[in-house]
């Protein structure tokens, strides 16, 4: 009993992790077919104490399965997505689909029904959009969001297996009087920053950032919300975090918007700033929810919020998102 | 020729930064006196080719100096500043007397002037407000700002030498498969993010984060202008870096903008994103200017502006700023 599921770019860091979650929440599996670039092929990964070998994607090997867990990069969905939407569904997380009228933008604990509206294709939205709507939509229910302010915290991960590689080699390096030479990031990352995610708009704004404002209007059903977002890649392996700043309509008590992130499906209110208690990535790591902290009045606006948002950006920024929504579509009997 | 300076806290961080820009700059010196902790009694710092003993800070080797630059905290500064400003002009790096009314604070780019109205000490910024006001102050004076939302990225040496010395052994710990334990900061600074920099007041903000917005309205004398700070320590060593989105009252073009900052004293203006060119504090550790990049559209407010501002806080976030407003009483014989 169960799906026949394909992983599309299962040795990157966000299809391991996608494996590891599908056993982890047992998400009812008959075959599991793990698809990679010919330079991955071979490789064996390990599922439910077996070894799955990795096979290459190519047009045949697309064919023929139930649920398909895309991410191995927009070109690679967008030749193959629509192959594998012919026999199955396709949870895509790049940004090929997303912000096509026809595809669900789909983050379960906002918009889960949206998903059932799928012609073959729903999107996994951006990892840092993820954690921030899953925080900010059940305060946009109460108090309706005009403006949010972000600057993100992006761990290297986000950029994939090889940055953090990058990351750990310029460490090693440093601590052996080495020079950190970089090779996936335009400079070092270790011990610094880069205020540059994904190419560059002609607004001067990042792709990244960019997808901060057009994902959260399309998944919040909200194209009236102004969003400005920064967005900055720093020398952390798991975890993005966020300092975000929100206008509401109407008055909110930071009592109020507390119930309401405490009673907010996914969210974990983590904030005794006394007492330090906070989200912080490295202590996150390998975590499902989506932590708030540092929850106080926004200064600037008369009714509002500021908060810092942390979330496991392998996680519920990518992989169990997109699991999720497959629990969803199987919960809804619609796979 | 030349003036009595005393360094109060020689040992720290920014105190010898202080006594490294003094000869760089050649600020004329008949007598340096290097004071600190009984702890750092005899070390030798070197200066101008010879090596001066560090003495003990007391109540007798505080006496006789001309200028006293301090950089020991706010309660040595609360005991010894009054002490010294009997012989001399205390420069105070501590947020001991910053928002004393009858205290001037300065950064010499925006309010020069201010120092000479003294009596007896004059106080430095916090490193954060320093550079983020040496950026918008230029744009305030045209544009009138209203709101400034700013998240911060601050580098462990704002913290001090002890905090410089936990990165690195955290970071060296964990290469080598040891426990990277925390004794400055509550948790690992190594590959991980504090939003929690000093103690939390009553209204959830941080005194750091405080700082930022009554220091920017007292040294820009705009005491209407609303600021929302969110500070975060980074495994960074040197320079803090500010995320700001900022509202003016008029109208005001990119090309305003950018004009105005490239003929602002004290900015250096690095924004071709299109080519990877922006500010990154590994580059510019080590440098005077406030760097500026990513500038564009703030998208959440129709009038204003974001950036991206780049500082070595032990420089111009500290140690130079105090040595330039020295530099400022020389020039008008004002010592």
């Amino acid at each position: 009993m169960g799906y026949k599921v394909a992983v599309v770019g299962a040795t990157g860091a966000v299809g391991r992790e996608m494996i590891k979650i599908i056993e982890q929440r047992n998400f009812p599996v008959s075959e599991l077919k793990l698809l990679a670039s010919s330079r991955s092929k071979g490789k064996e990964i390990e599922f439910r104490g077996e070894s799955i070998k990795v096979e290459e994607l190519n047009e045949t090997t697309i064919k023929g399965s139930d649920v398909y867990l895309f991410s191995a990069g927009a070109s690679i969905s967008r030749q193959f997505a629509p192959l594998a939407a012919k026999s199955g569904v396709v949870i895509d997380n790049s940004s090929a689909f997303r912000m096509e009228p026809d595809v669900p933008l789909v983050v379960p604990e906002v918009n889960a029904e949206e998903a059932l509206k799928h012609n073959g294709i729903i999107a996994n939205p951006n990892c840092s959009t993820i954690q921030m709507v899953v925080a900010l939509y059940p305060l946009h229910l109460k108090f309706k969001i005009k403006k949010i302010i972000v600057a993100t915290y992006q761990s290297v991960s986000g950029t994939g297996q090889k940055a953090i590689n990058e990351l750990e080699r310029q460490v090693r390096a440093w601590v052996s009087d080495g020079v950190p030479e970089a090779e996936v990031y335009p400079y070092p990352i270790a011990f610094n920053l880069i205020p540059r995610i994904d190419v560059v708009q002609d607004n001067l704004y990042t792709k990244e950032e960019m997808k901060m404002v057009a994902e959260t209007r399309k998944i919040m059903r909200a194209p009236e919300i102004l969003v400005c977002a920064t967005c900055v890649r720093v020398p952390v392996f798991r975890c993005h975090s966020e300092a975000v700043t929100v206008e509401f309509s109407v008055y909110a008590s930071l009592d109020e918007v507390r119930r309401v992130l405490e009673n907010a499906p996914g969210v974990k209110v983590m904030d005794d700033p006394f007492n330090d208690i906070y989200p912080t990535p490295l202590e996150l790591a390998h975590t499902d929810d989506v932590y708030v902290g540092r929850i106080r009045e926004p200064l600037v606006f008369e009714n509002g919020v500021s908060l810092w948002i942390v979330a496991d950006n392998l996680r519920k920024g990518a992989a169990l998102n997109a699991v999720q929504i497959a629990e969803y579509l199987h919960l809804k009997q619609a796979l």
